[in-house]
């Protein structure tokens, strides 16, 4: 079964939170939601109880590790040990790390994940990607596959998480007529 | 303030009333989130704790009532009587009521509170329209202004809910200024 990793910190945006894991478990995926610590809330007061911790998912692997974004999320993420870890696993084993709104710029281009890859992310956040040696493009999904070095997914902000939330399931699947199966589905 | 109620009970769709949640707390209203349930569960297994029950929510007055779809959720909605006195204190102080997805179809047209009144939902359940005295329209988001007796919100899916959240804030505010801000920091 597809296994995909959802890490959240205090402040993650809702709509990029639930978008992806709404369309990853719709997709029939086995999706993890792993905190920073045992419940997270988000930055507009919605509290949750996380599957796990990010540092209780570190043994395990996942053929997505994915990030919401969200400011006080992003900075979370970037200062979390495990949650850097699973993302530069996720990598080195060619699989999937998908970022959105402030997160890539925040969190991700930081760490050096990104180096020598395309992304984007929330307009404004994108300071840190020359220093990160990161290509800063506008689109509203960004996929950068480099074969060996994994898939990053990334994109801008709440009005365009549903369609990275999809982007993702077609990274894993290699192919979009799961995602435009969805996509149908929910009528978007 | 301006002040908003959404309703959820057990399996509600996750973009859908987190969108809304979202979006309303944005434009700064005082969104109280009640659940027929002091906890809910979403159709993909999120467990939020409520704000108040809608048994609660009954002896406060709310500038809108909004109740997001998922089947589950327009079941538990549509047997929930402080969830139908909401909706008809609403439309009777010529508020605004919300609903989207199942719900209209499965909670609201059965209950005769759209009556005379144009409405869309979920392709699929509009089959309760006629008997409701509905007329189902195929638009994303149907506002339907009847002068002292409210105003339906209503629209079809995951992927119209956003466009539904604003549509509420517009219809509230009676403008779509602060609505067209809102969608724009949230790239939509």
């Amino acid at each position: 079964m597809v296994s995909v990793l959802i890490g959240l910190g205090d402040g993650f945006e809702e709509i990029e939170a639930f978008a992806a894991i709404d369309i990853l478990r719709r997709a029939k995926f086995n999706v993890t939601i792993a905190g920073v610590t045992e419940t997270v809330t988000s930055a507009r007061d919605i509290t949750i109880r996380c599957d796990c911790t990010l540092d209780e998912a570190l043994g395990r692997s996942f053929d997505a590790v994915a990030f919401p974004g969200g400011m006080g999320q992003a900075k979370a993420i970037h200062t979390s040990a495990p949650a850097r870890a699973l993302a530069e696993k996720a990598l080195s084993r060619d699989k999937v790390l998908a970022g959105i709104c402030a997160t890539p710029g925040v969190a991700l281009a930081p760490w050096g994940v990104m180096r020598g890859r395309k992304a984007t992310c929330y307009p404004g956040c994108e300071g840190t990607f020359a220093a990160g040696g990161v290509e800063y493009v506008t689109e509203t999904v960004v996929v950068d596959r480099t074969q060996g070095k994994g898939t990053l997914v990334t994109s801008r902000g709440p009005g365009t998480a549903m369609a990275w939330a999809y982007a993702v399931v077609s990274a894993i699947e290699g192919s979009e007529a799961h995602a435009d199966q969805l996509k149908k589905g929910m009528l978007f």
